[in-house]
């Protein structure tokens, strides 16, 4: 359970953290999604060439736990400012693309397989 | 303003996909990672060689509009399935970040400037 | 072995079809980047969720084959780009790297190991 | 003009560094895909938020310049790797990619034009 269950709020952080150090001129659509890019591959590059117990222990680790959760944050730090200066309104985004993946795959045909829709 | 102010809700939602496909035994962190990651390719992909104004003209056609839409909320699909599966708390850690990028970008040395805190 | 063993080669080629449609203007090294970025992500993409023994099935198939080879070629494209439009020399860039990379991962100490060499 | 001219030689050099530090354990093709994927947002961040200017200025530097370089060969030598353990011939990759991009992109239609294939 998250501890403050509140999208909106955050939302009102990133844009005050932002516009109080005048960044909306470098805060273009496509530099958001170069920001959102690039700090994902940071998280993914916490885990690079390791196996599953070594992830696991970075989890237990809290110096590890927190840098998994500091690159987590990165990210959605972008998605929130993103949505912010597009006025995209993320829970019906994600509502309305969770429905079209619902027939994408279905719960029968998807059930326990990591099959691509377009695959064979 | 968001329609459903509810992150919570939203990670519900997105579990509940994801169980109801048995979806669990994919979702390492490593694998949740590389969802991030591609999904946030995807989102760039679509500003890629446009100059301000197309991306201006994207955001106002309903189409392209929904392809963004539809592409942030996969990125956000698999950030919320990422801390749903790892009890990692959202507002919790981005407000840790927050807190260390106001030291690392002090409001009156990083106003109005793109460089990062370890650029000369 | 490779059929055609010659970069400069490569590059004239990759600049030749660059050039015929008149994309120099659309060249910029972040745009190039954004291309290298977003055609490693489709490459990653085709080993989500994938195990071992299915990643070595999309190999021995020829048209899975075909789709990691022409992804593969895609990330290759725009780094060609990128050194021919920014008169990168690629062997001495590597070299380079290899240098550095020889005193930040030495032999003994790194060994079977997957730690980055800040990784306590 | 590339110093040294020749691909197989810069395979060699990337397998020789590998093997001798036993790192074939951990190059499994999904390993090195996110390899190539990290590396190459390494790059793009170098160019984050930068305008044009200082992006020019960058490849002035020697210093900026030199990290450039840095981060460019660190996603070659990925791409070298995967293609030398997945005996992926670059040359012919690239040579059939372009045959098919050439459909995908007539010369007349594509001329100055940043549309893709796909795109209405």
């Amino acid at each position: 359970m998250d501890s403050k269950n509140d999208l909106q709020q955050m939302k009102n952080l990133v844009q005050q953290f932002c516009e109080e150090r005048d960044w909306d001129q470098f805060h273009s659509p496509k530099e958001l999604a170069i920001g959102i890019s690039t700090e994902a591959a940071e998280l993914l590059d916490l885990f690079r060439f390791k196996s599953n117990e070594q992830i696991a222990g970075q989890f237990q680790d809290p110096v590890s736990r927190g840098k998994i959760e500091d690159e987590l944050a990165d990210v959605l730090f972008f998605i929130l400012r993103f949505s912010q200066m597009n006025q995209i309104d993320l829970p019906a985004a994600l509502a309305a693309k969770l429905a079209k993946n619902n027939l994408k795959y279905p719960v029968e045909s998807s059930k326990g397989s990591n099959k691509k829709y377009n695959e064979v």
